[in-house]
């Protein structure tokens, strides 16, 4: 295994960090035409914004994450936020020259409004009553936020996977507000087989009788299907490669099978540990909410009458695009239609596909190269506004 | 998609067979060091065994299948076995010259005895008390049935993916039985991507409550828990292109989103429909005991120290190999790891990657270049003897 400790060492931290939160009273507009609010949103921001509001940058977290991209909550906390490596003084994204700002998406778990939040007309939890919201419902919130901080430009939209395709949504729903967006690992829309792995997660929770049609706020909680929805969704972010190097058939006791059924081999007691911890942090409502909201998510259905070229006909924003080579998930050729389909609109575009074995996760997996490439991007840039 | 019907006329069939069975009042000596008996086969023959007993081919079935190979129950069913398209009369596996026999492997549920057999020491299922048998005491078993039919020597083993693995034990215990072995998108052991999908699907059957510890016969069963298992398993049988060129993002309802968790994607459908036909036919305790055994199986480990060639060093069969291009289940290279120790031990063996879409399931689906490749590679066995 890679030794990674290099890259988050404490001396080059954002340090202390605080969670905010916005409230917004009035509703908005849902992609289903359904209006909504109030919503309230989680986020946090780094660095400091220049005094013409030119290097604010928008970070969109993945599936499971949340706002917390770097720093510590307090000096006790011992785990720095999700892109601690990335974001920080002088690292790929430079928390000295650039005002970076992370919002948790609606729907989501971690502070914003979502499906545990509780509904005012009922004074108890949205439950299954929270409306279906897509990743452009998601967008319109953080646009909403944006504003709030008296932002009109973005000088960079940064995300991997569901962050990348948040990305996507933004560069084409606010064109003039998007000077330029960083996409890893990620894809204008879900394929079958990325759909059928989200639909079975989906299954597994709804089979546990705990789920109870989502009312099980004051109840025990479906924690057994939301565990074994987060082991599908760990198998499809590594890739066959980093598993064979990272468990191969090794056994939790030496040479012995137990001949029963409890845990022989180490990445089976892997899958078990990452369903135990995601439970303690992570509302099941809002795993069926959010990968509804990215099987849903076609970019150009949604805003190009079934055409990428026309989808990204109104974007001003310049693009780097970086796939994964071991990523099965959201593979290259996925990568490399939405670059085929950029070009066509005549937008400005690098690609790069980065030799990696840890599949879908190599986006949340460090090395100088990934660095230096986000880094200069956002230079050139900055330098060019 | 394909049109198979042309493979499966029925006027090429072998036409009404019978389930038979065999009882052996004897023990069995597991390989966990167990004694376990009496046990009973399921199986099926077709065609005639010839004077000097040469003509003989045993098929191994795979997973969730049975001894069911080819042919009708009766003149109204008009689902014939598993593999009609390969096996029956001027055939791939050709029944007006050969004695084809398929038992359904211990510790499954289609007449062979398994976890929801009566224990005849409490007169009540096994349940969990059924021991852990391994794919080599599964062929134990089979080598039971076929000594009680008289067969010395086997002109073939054939089987694809589980019933490859045991293909592959056949040769190495018995190698004085075995003349050649066809090895369909199969592995000498599973890769940590394997185990995973099996230990996640395990997780969702054991996850659902009215698994109860496996006691549910007289119960509600774990239908709920089995049909998100065998969603997953169906994931692994198809691949990215297959999904892509048969569901794609088609949606149930046109062009509509139902804006709730209802099925929208055809591919969901299909997933649903698959899980709840396969709680039909299949018990959850056998999908834990069979994907157990498949994931201890290790032919190097088992039976050569750790060292596949020296697995193979007792080994007097000819053996042909054949992988498929989109299988990720069990990939190419995990065929051709086989085959280099194969050919290291002197062994005689052909070895072929079939261009296929269709995943791991391509060795279930019916093509002229596959069935050639099988019909000849018996024929020149059988000259040869």
């Amino acid at each position: 295994m890679n030794d990674y400790s290099k890259f988050n060492k404490n001396e080059n931290s954002v340090g202390i960090v605080k969670k905010k939160q916005a409230a917004f009273s009035d509703k908005i507009k849902l992609e289903s035409g359904m209006l909504f609010g109030p919503i309230s949103i989680a986020y946090e921001t780094y660095g400091t914004l220049n005094s013409d509001k030119s290097n604010a940058i928008l970070i969109l977290h993945a599936l499971t994450g949340d706002s917390h991209v770097a720093g510590y909550y307090n000096e006790k906390d011992i785990k720095p936020g999700w892109w601690e490596f990335m974001v920080g003084p002088r690292k790929g994204v430079d928390t000295d020259k650039y005002f970076i700002i992370c919002s948790n998406i609606i729907g989501g778990c971690m502070g914003s409004t979502g499906p545990g939040s509780i509904n005012p007309e009922t004074s108890g939890p949205y439950a299954t009553k929270f409306p279906l919201v897509t990743l452009g419902d998601m967008v319109t919130a953080q646009k909403k936020l944006i504003e709030y901080l008296g932002i009109e430009k973005l000088l960079a939209v940064v995300g991997g996977s569901l962050g990348g395709m948040q990305a996507l949504a933004w560069s084409v729903k606010y064109p003039k507000t998007v000077l330029s967006a960083i996409l890893l690992a990620t894809t204008a829309r879900h394929s079958a087989l990325a759909i059928a792995f989200n639909e079975v997660s989906r299954q597994a929770i709804m089979a546990d009788p705990s789920w109870n049609n989502g009312h099980y706020y004051d109840k025990k909680k479906p924690n057994a299907g939301l565990a074994v929805a987060r082991m599908i969704g760990h198998i499809t972010y590594l890739s066959d490669e980093s598993m064979r190097k990272k468990f191969g058939r090794k056994l939790q006791d030496k040479n012995n099978f137990s001949f029963n059924f409890n845990t022989d081999f180490q990445v089976e007691n892997y899958l078990h540990y990452q369903g135990k911890k995601f439970v303690e942090r992570f509302d099941a409502n809002s795993f069926l909410y959010i990968t509804k909201a990215a099987d849903y998510f076609d970019l150009a259905k949604e805003y190009g009458k079934n055409s990428l070229v026309m989808a990204f006909s109104k974007v001003l924003a310049k693009f780097l695009v970086i796939s994964f080579t071991s990523d099965w998930l959201y593979p290259t050729y996925q990568s490399k239609l939405m670059v085929k389909a950029m070009k066509k609109s005549g937008l400005d575009v690098s690609f790069c596909e980065i030799k990696a074995d840890w599949g879908h996760d190599a986006f949340l997996l460090p090395s100088e190269r990934f660095i230096e490439m986000i880094k200069n991007f956002l230079k050139n840039t900055y330098r060019e506004i």
